[in-house]
């Protein structure tokens, strides 16, 4: 069993948090909900999910976690704009720790600036920011680089994308 | 009296759209609303500001207007997925219209590839994208590049964003 950190704010795209976060548990795995802070509800963007933030940022520590997955929506861009989420993902890739992002869930890889020289994926809107970042960005369904980090695009990727994070955790 | 294209989509920043259109109307000028289809009607994040869209994107030609605005919100970020308003963001900056961008406003610059060597700022969360955009991050409740680009950061900027845009669009 491993224990999956999943960063979140308010926007988040619905659908990137309940698949693969139900993929995870049903493989066995846990999963802890990480927002500004403890106790808060946070609403997707289509309104179809709501959650409770188990922990705040300030009470983790990136040694509990075996890996740290980023839904997308704009909760992504929320959470880059506070240093705290910034540092959290920075620490997951320099522990070369596992990370799972789609859709817009790159741009807090981005901000944190570990995109350089990385094969990845994202939403179209973001393709442009992340080849400035210096990734080597490639339009498919699911991106796996150094066996590390899982990027994937939309939530029509979501089958490829709960996949390869699973062969991951799974390793 | 000059025409002013303001293109727009769900969840834009309320305030940066109604205060910004505001100042221009009071100073006589004209703001046309630019979306994916003509007659759409668009919402704020803040669900405080409800529009229609007047003209679509395929209707409308840079030649028809003398400066373009781009309000912040997750706005900007649904527009540059559609490379229509790419295209036309990048028309404007190659034919040195004014252009005024307000805190998320920019990602459309950046995706149009024109802010490069650009003096600018823009919102907290998407600093770092501006900078590998290779603009000139400045911290500044206003920048004004080359007497063409006018950029802030928040709401709480409005005054000084409104101040310049207007002091170009009457020079």
């Amino acid at each position: 069993m491993k224990q999956i950190a999943v960063v979140i704010a308010d926007l988040f795209e619905d659908i990137e948090y309940t698949s693969p976060v139900e993929s995870f548990q049903e493989a066995g795995h846990q999963v802890v909900t990480i927002g500004k802070e403890e106790g808060v509800t946070v609403t997707g963007k289509n309104q179809k999910v709501q959650l409770k933030v188990e922990r705040g940022i300030d009470q983790v520590k990136i040694e509990e976690f075996d890996a740290l997955f980023i839904p997308g929506g704009f909760s992504p861009d929320i959470l880059r704009g506070d240093h705290r989420f910034v540092q959290f993902a920075k620490g997951f890739m320099e522990a070369q720790k596992p990370v799972f992002a789609i859709c817009h869930g790159p741009q807090l890889l981005i901000t944190a600036k570990t995109l350089e020289g990385r094969k990845a994926t994202g939403f179209n809107s973001i393709k442009v920011d992340m080849e400035y970042a210096k990734a080597d960005f490639l339009d498919q369904e699911v991106v796996v680089d150094r066996e590390q980090l899982v990027t994937s695009r939309t939530p029509d990727d979501l089958e490829a994308f709960n996949r390869e994070s699973l062969r991951l955790l799974n390793s």
